[in-house]
């Protein structure tokens, strides 16, 4: 079968190929593109991790459960980010419940042998997927910090402005076709904590309406943001604007 | 100038030098071994990742600033861990401050270029740093849900059993010695809360008596934690128990 490719969502014009432009010719064969639409699951936590996923478009949530019934919201993908890393290592399992958020998310599957084998002989790869790994370490020590750094509004405003990242100023609409209730688990909030800080993002010119977020001044939302984070001048949502 | 080299902490019995016995042999003659004092300061945020930190013995703190004055507390290495992988990555900076806690410090660093290098002829490490910084995501992800998951006692619990964790069961007694309201900033609790803590894991038979904790029982102390962890079943504290 060969991977049903769409002309504006072609998985090479993801990342991760874009910076090895010869891993495409590589790995194309295998790689299987899939659709799923809202609330679909796509792996279960514990099962063999047996593909690296990428997402070319919509919206995926990793999501875990205690034995004692509590679900978490550990992250949230979307265009350009990767998931399943645990596919890299031999014998690894999925750490976590990935689902589909959203009408349509499209994702690219590079299966595990592919990719590992790739890794194995591919120095500029096995870089790219350290440095990857160790910004992804910084992201979840940093809203580890954000708890008790930033106020609820500031971490809601840090979210948006990430979203913006490639656009420094000016104003924005985003598209968050995720429930209300699991973007505020994921940023570590109640429900009723994330209606408020909605509230108070108002007067900086943030506003919301159905799944879409209009932001009036990204200049003045990063005034807000970043006086409260420890990564102030060296994150990329601030190199944007260098 | 030669390592100055301590027969019972030599940074060949380091666990990356357990697991690469090769490595040890290229990169020997560059390792120093440096000695610190309570609060004396390793590296400074933002400083050029100058080199790759192994623990020998003792305890560093890893720890940031915002820009408005809020310390935090986002990682605490001791005996076995590695910090300072940004040294890995070319012209990449230090992304916290790390400084000694206790009295006798003992690192091991590996220059940069040295550690570099290695990296890229050496494919089995080039895994193991992969899989180190995978370990990392995981366990950075894992203590952002537990805020949410687990109790201040049962985070406590579950700091203390990772400590225990060459251990399945029986007494084990910690020597632990660090200031009480860093312990409770990396746990992200208020010093106050950290010593409700503290009183609750009593009748548990967790005794803490200036920098030393008596875990009478440590299958009862995972049973205390480890039912409100999504992790349950798949962590290095429950594999020890198997």
């Amino acid at each position: 079968m060969q991977p049903n490719i769409h002309k504006q969502d072609q998985p090479v014009s993801h990342p991760l190929f874009h910076s090895h432009p010869a891993l495409w010719a590589q790995v194309a064969d295998a790689v299987r593109v899939k659709h799923f639409a809202n609330d679909d699951r796509i792996v279960s936590h514990s099962d063999e991790a047996s593909g690296l996923w990428l997402v070319l478009k919509g919206w995926v949530t990793l999501s875990r459960q205690t034995p004692d019934g509590k679900e978490t919201i550990i992250g949230l993908c979307t265009e350009g980010d990767i998931f399943g890393e645990a596919a890299l290592f031999p014998n690894a399992n999925y750490p976590y419940t990935a689902e589909a958020s959203g009408k349509e998310t499209e994702l690219a599957m590079i299966p595990a042998p592919v990719i590992r084998a790739q890794v194995a002989k591919n120095g500029s790869l096995s870089n790219h997927i350290m440095s990857m790994l160790s910004d992804r370490v910084g992201q979840a020590q940093l809203k580890l910090e954000q708890i008790n750094t930033m106020s609820a509004s500031q971490r809601l405003g840090c979210f948006l402005l990430r979203l913006c990242v490639t656009q420094e100023s000016g104003s924005k609409t985003l598209h968050i076709p995720i429930e209300k209730n699991i973007l505020a688990a994921y940023l570590g909030m109640k429900p009723e904590t994330f209606s408020r800080s909605q509230q108070q993002l108002k007067p900086l010119g943030i506003l919301v309406s159905g799944d879409k977020v209009n932001i009036e001044n990204i200049s003045a939302l990063r005034e807000f943001v970043c006086g409260s984070c420890s990564e102030s001048g060296s994150c990329d949502v601030e190199d944007a604007a260098e």
